[in-house]
């Protein structure tokens, strides 16, 4: 959410603040909006001005807990680095992101994955677009040549496959970030570029003879 | 656990199906001894000749619960099949028993998840048991040619990350079926052995000029 411009605005990011005192004190199981405006220092019906539903509060929250993943998404795909260094950055800028989330309240992160598990139609769109942007960098790496025989949908699906752990939120409570390290994320992609690539020349040729036959 | 020989093994087997009565009937929280042995139409204090701990019985559930995959395991491990298909064979079949056990009972299959996160140390050693079997592949893989410079262990990282969402029987609920197919399995290990080892060709020169000089 951009700065405050008009009193919704500011009363917005005020109920946005007291949501993470109410998680924080409590967890994230059953929030009520009355809750949400006592701890902002509203009355329960004040809140309704901002949010006209608890719906349209938990999309502002998902839109603030995304913000940062989507400006990373947008500066990785408007870049003029190789397909492979855009690769790497698109993924591991933003598991960074989250290890930073993570390591600074571990019981606060896992408060809101819990929040977008009860709430996924405020984060299903998020997924999908992560799933958008990745279509168009490997749509570049494609026009240069990488990923011969498959289609975007395969290795959109692939690529999320092998980079599950590097993705996923739950994956830092459930891996640990002892084991999760940005090196192994760029081994990954490394092996995404010469690998698939690679593998994929067999089914590409048969591909193409069906195609001419 | 195999055949019952003894009393002692038919009681054990008696108080397993039991165990299986009771999540089937409530779930996996919080099960006791004295609940299992009323399941299995026994008295509280007889289960003890059985089991003597709680841990001990479910010690006895884990090993149930991973039989069909050390098998397996063994099996793949022991046969003389190509290094590439071995993987395959290796995370596949265990993959499709997981499926299946899951698509007859998805609740059930959600308990032992829950009751294997409860009793982690009854689990830990199976997850073990599973990369060194692992290590026997990659070692002979290496030892075919494959993997050049990387480390044994690096590659039983890199590749329990990769396919991930394949091994982790949480995945099934978390992404589920529909999108976790053998075929995309298949492509990855392919991708794994092509991959791993072109892109693996530079820093293995390095390191053995650091060993040389």
């Amino acid at each position: 959410m951009a700065r405050p411009q008009t009193d919704i605005d500011a009363g917005r990011l005020q109920l946005l603040e007291a949501v993470d005192i109410v998680v924080r004190a409590r967890g994230s199981a059953d929030i009520s909006m009355s809750e949400v405006a006592a701890a902002a220092g509203m009355s329960p019906s004040n809140i309704y001005r901002f949010f006209e539903t608890k719906e349209a509060l938990f999309d502002a929250v998902a839109e603030k807990w995304f913000a940062a993943k989507i400006a990373i998404m947008e500066e990785v795909c408007a870049s003029d680095m190789s397909p492979r260094d855009k690769m790497v950055a698109f993924f591991a800028r933003r598991f960074e992101v989250m290890v930073q989330q993570y390591d600074a309240d571990p019981a606060l992160f896992r408060s809101y994955m819990e929040i977008g598990a009860q709430n996924y139609e405020a984060i299903a769109g998020y997924v999908d677009l992560g799933d958008h942007y990745l279509s168009v960098l490997v749509a570049d790496a494609m026009e240069a040549g990488y990923f011969k025989g498959f289609t975007l949908d395969e290795m959109v699906s692939l690529i999320n496959q092998m980079l599950f752990v590097y993705i996923n939120p739950d994956m830092l409570t459930m891996i640990g970030t002892a084991k999760l390290k940005v090196e192994k994320l760029e081994r990954i992609v490394d092996t995404i570029f010469a690998g698939l690539t690679k593998a994929a020349a067999e089914p590409a040729r048969e591909a193409q003879m069906k195609i001419v036959s």
